[in-house]
């Protein structure tokens, strides 16, 4: 029955009221009647959050399991349940002022396609997952894309389970017990699947600006997350001569700016952030003892992404000589650059084009799940636009339509990957 | 008696204790042995040290009273009522990596002025009173002095009481009601000293540098603090190009660095830190919402402070103006330069000189409770030299023989005051 598959669109208005439930969850309103959510990796809000989706995915029959990292998978069977079968999915956890769609869409929207495909007696040759992954934000517990690079063997489990949070340095293990969350399933994963898509918003201005409807997503930028601890001497604010200063907020204050001068410099597609900054004793008439911060720098191009590395790296060794103070240097997450499979890129801008959408190939600027499953499956995205670009803040929002193309998107892909008997 | 009270020294040892025995409430201990003290204005270290000083003035039968902002004073009364006593003293809060003796000395050194007086038999003319003032720091409840400038009539008594605490946000009439130091004494003072006189450590390297010992201090730098709330947009680390940026963090930076460059263009005596700087929601991957900031600037010269005030001012503006974000500005705290009394300032000199110590005249970088009380009545102060020129950290240190030298000058320049019967 081609011609029905052909035809077949998800239910545009069952997806919305899905997302609007979920994101009730941890909701923060804003002084505009924004409403985003606070839901970091782990928390109260976070358990209730997944409680929610595991009672639709048991809802539609599917086979809920859960890995001992929290990863939570739902399965419909194909009709050959020796192949392997296709997965989507995305997260569901959110940064501490976050928004209803990221991470969320593309959950909800590979539910919504299986409840497409279960109204409509489809069965698929291969099965098809979907799932959520644990921590992808690093909000709380760093690295990102946690759950996902578990998964797929990249980072020990006994190790993600003592990383510390934060906020409340609470252990990963100890809050995945506490949010009945550590499942049975081993990790990494003892077979992984036939391929991956992700549904996901763009999170920044470039398809709104272009008026484009489906990003094609070929790949995403690397990724390099360090915290630095800067020690000085804590002094009197008013005795002390600015030359016997040892001010680590000077000195943070300095690499600030320069990671903003650094993109300027080097241009393209590379930007840089410091979003955390934590002054120690932080109070007005005394010089900080201790400052400790973090630097976020991503390039698509990873020879370029070390070269802002080491840039920095000589600029940190040589403010802190100036300052006299010392400086220690980690490692939170670096990830490089990844390409999506070139067939799986073909099949998304096929099936966007095939229903009609404008397309436009991009890299991705932030990092997804999509770029672990890569390293064991086939994978690609889609990606929907985004409202001023905004993401990671309280006023992220993508159009219904804009929802509804990109979760079409998703089904006819799946669709494609899975087969029909 | 003139020929025994010119020999009359105060007990060095007994000093010590209290010094000692004062600076175990609220004790911070250090990672070399240091000893400091985290007692932060009307909190419960600062009720416990607060009770702890006010037993020693009532055993040594001095009348102890209390005025509505929680200043104490405790008086030995002279052999003339009518005359208006001689007053000294300074204060026991302390910042959250404070010492154990920034203000400390002068109130316990007070205190041990009044038991040599009292155990030698000596009643002078005039009264003498030893105060401590409520919240001096200005580390909890800007501004700073906050006690002294009540008692002064600097600051209203309602305005006063509705100040917020920066960390926990309560109310500082609740706070003083909550520890039981709201007293009945009216303020501003009914009637105000003959003169004061205050012991304090230097808290700066210049005495010990000059291998001086006995600062005497002819008048305190002006002080400017300035509250600087700094709104952008929030947005993703990874997908916001950066000419798109409306960075708070970034601008608190720029900021900050301005403030270092621009104490060296000015030179002389202009300081300038930046020692508290709160960023929401500080995460790695999310650019800033908003960033708080406090930038302190003193100068000995009015016009010099204005004009680095003004300068400030205009780099801020320019740099929101570049980052397109909004900043609100508020005066925490804003004092003149204060020049102290001539003839008191001649009578520490020459206390000093009489005891055979060391002087030298300077300023005093960091506020004092006398530069509010040199308001209502003649003032002045007398420093010790602080080892390494370190306070407001743990690892403030006074010598022994510095403190006994300050102590005994602080005796001489009383009983000068005071007079004999």
């Amino acid at each position: 029955m081609p011609t029905a598959v052909d035809d077949l669109r998800i239910d545009g208005s069952r997806l919305h009221r899905r997302i609007e439930a979920l994101g009730l969850i941890g909701a923060v309103h804003g002084p505009n009647g924004e409403r985003g959510c606070a839901r970091l990796a782990l928390t109260d809000a976070d358990r209730d959050a997944r409680d929610l989706v595991v009672t639709w995915m048991r809802d539609l029959g599917l086979t809920v399991e859960i890995d001992r990292i929290g990863n939570v998978f739902a399965t419909l069977p194909g009709t050959e349940p020796e192949l392997a079968p296709v997965m989507t999915g995305s997260h569901i956890d959110t940064v501490a002022t976050g928004g209803r769609f990221d991470g969320n869409l593309g959950v909800l929207a590979g539910l919504e396609v299986l409840e497409t495909l279960i109204t409509n007696g489809i069965t698929p040759r291969r099965g098809v997952t979907v799932a959520f992954f644990t921590d992808e934000e690093g909000a709380r517990f760093a690295p990102d894309m946690l759950g996902s690079l578990v998964y797929v063997g990249g980072l020990a489990l006994e190790d993600a389970l003592d990383i510390r949070a934060a906020d409340d340095d609470a252990r990963l293990g100890d809050e995945l017990d506490r949010i009945g969350y550590s499942g049975a399933l081993p990790v990494p994963a003892v077979s992984f699947p036939h391929s991956y898509v992700e549904l996901h918003i763009e999170q920044g201005p470039i398809l709104e600006d272009a008026g484009i409807e489906i990003g094609v997503v070929e790949g995403v930028q690397g990724i390099s997350w360090t915290e630095l601890t800067i020690s000085g001497r804590s002094a009197h604010a008013g005795t002390t001569p600015m030359h016997l200063r040892r001010d680590p907020l000077l000195v943070a204050a300095r690499i600030a700016g320069f990671v903003r001068d650094l993109t300027g410099e080097l241009g393209g597609d590379q930007v840089g952030t410091v979003g955390r900054l934590d002054v120690h004793p932080n109070l007005v008439n005394v010089v900080a003892a201790t400052v400790t911060m973090t630097v976020d720098v991503r390039n698509t191009d990873e020879s370029l992404l070390q070269d802002a590395e080491r840039r920095l790296a000589e600029f940190v060794a040589t403010v802190a000589d100036e300052e006299q103070v010392d400086v220690r240097s980690r490692t939170l997450a670096r990830f490089e650059p990844v390409e999506f499979d070139p067939a799986m890129v073909d099949v998304v801008e096929l099936a966007a084009r095939r229903l009609g959408h404008s397309t436009r190939r991009m890299p991705s600027g932030a990092g997804h799940d999509a770029q672990m499953l890569a390293r064991v499956c086939p994978s690609a995205m889609i990606f929907t636009p985004s409202v001023d670009g905004l993401s990671h803040n309280i006023a992220e929002y993508t159009a219904p339509d804009d929802v509804e193309a990109g979760a079409n998107v998703l089904l006819h892909v799946l669709l494609e990957r899975a087969g029909l008997g």
